[in-house]
């Protein structure tokens, strides 16, 4: 789907090349700047810097006058803004619109054809008559006391949850985890343990107390697998061997 | 629930200010830098500045030689990695890992008491040895072809992850959106239009076409509110006075 983030009348070169990293990051390019405050933002050096490799995002992104120049091809316009108004669209959190739009109960025709994301100057947010032309208005649930997030901060997290929305992207393949052991071979090892924690003198045969009923929770809670078992054995083999020299 | 971010081997002051920031929006507060490049790095003047209000942040943070020193009641660690390593704690994306450390299934017992998340330095991530004394490594999905969230960026979401997983904080109030008109009021409305366009020579009463069932239909997709049944009546109004003017 076409998302576009629009950035109007942004002041910081930082926060242009933030956003175009944290775009980036979660497979958005899309970059539309209303009246932003340097015309050659896009290509400052804090922008190039903060921007981190997201080149692409920077090279196709577009500079226009005004707010309407920006909206070609977008049917769904989401304002963001902190303080909520008193008339407007609105107000949702982003997960709970994103999953109204998206979730299971949207249809192919209640889905938007193309979305937007607009985004205020650092200085002084969304005007109203930008926000009234929205169909949603997005608040980022913050503490109350301190709802100040910087501006690449919030692409970032709209981003994050649109593209969550959208499926996601999976992780990276890792090294299966190795399944935990049956419970035969962890009661083996256990054997195994307590002849050597009786060997060094440890556990008292006599008097055992819940030694052994204490680790086996312990262990039952580690989980550990065929070869942690091997490890285990691997010490209570070494711990046996060492009793027997000292008492040659 | 103790919430702490550890810094490791930090080399940027603007990323420990924006660190700072982020922590600060959703409300948590203990931070604490591992061996950071700088020994001034919370008084440097990119620090305050990227910080942007979140001094109490930076006041209660603490400097520390080892990741030992950095512990202290806290008994979840979670690295938080790009790649994958092909030994250690198991891989989770955030979301689902908090999901199963607090959501439904989860018991007092099984929550942990205090959590800390780990980040490694900007330019080599974390040590091995030290994501292996961690209990899950989170990895945030972002695009395969563009994994690099910037440090404030990667702490922002999982700091918003956390806090939603925690409950979140609710938006702050709005005005309550104005329920539909019924469809009764709905349906006077539009007579009151089609008299309107009859007058305004629009509608042929003798060739209607569709246009009211259409109108229809786009009033319901819109359902409109009982004060803006009024807005539209007026204007139904002001058309039949213009048309009445006109052939005067």
């Amino acid at each position: 789907m076409l998302t576009r983030f629009i950035l109007i009348q942004t002041s910081h070169a930082g926060n242009v090349g933030g956003t175009a990293r944290a775009m980036k990051t979660m497979g958005f390019d899309d970059l539309v700047l209303v009246a932003p405050r340097w015309a050659n933002v896009l290509r400052r050096e804090e922008t190039i810097q903060r921007a981190s490799g997201a080149n692409d995002v920077l090279a196709n992104a577009r500079i226009v006058e005004t707010l309407d120049e920006a909206l070609d091809g977008v049917d769904h316009l989401c304002a963001t803004a902190m303080t909520p108004r008193d008339f407007g669209p609105p107000t949702r959190a982003p997960r709970e619109h994103f999953a109204q739009l998206m979730g299971a109960a949207s249809t192919e025709a209640s889905r938007p054809g193309g979305i937007a994301f607009l985004f205020g100057s650092e200085r002084f947010g969304m005007r109203n008559e930008d926000v009234y032309r929205c169909h949603s208005c997005l608040s980022i649930p913050t503490d109350p006391k301190f709802g100040s997030l910087n501006l690449a901060a919030a692409v970032q997290l709209i981003a994050y949850d649109w593209r969550e929305a959208l499926g996601g992207f999976a992780l990276p393949a890792t090294t299966p985890e190795k399944p935990p052991a049956d419970a035969k071979a962890l009661a083996g090892m256990l054997a195994h343990l307590e002849q050597a924690l009786v060997a060094v003198d440890f556990l008292d045969p006599d008097a055992p107390k819940k030694l052994m009923p204490r680790l086996n929770q312990l262990f039952n809670r580690a989980a550990p697998s065929e070869e942690e078992i091997h490890i285990l054995r691997g010490v209570a083999k070494a711990m046996l061997r060492a009793a027997a020299a000292a008492k040659r």
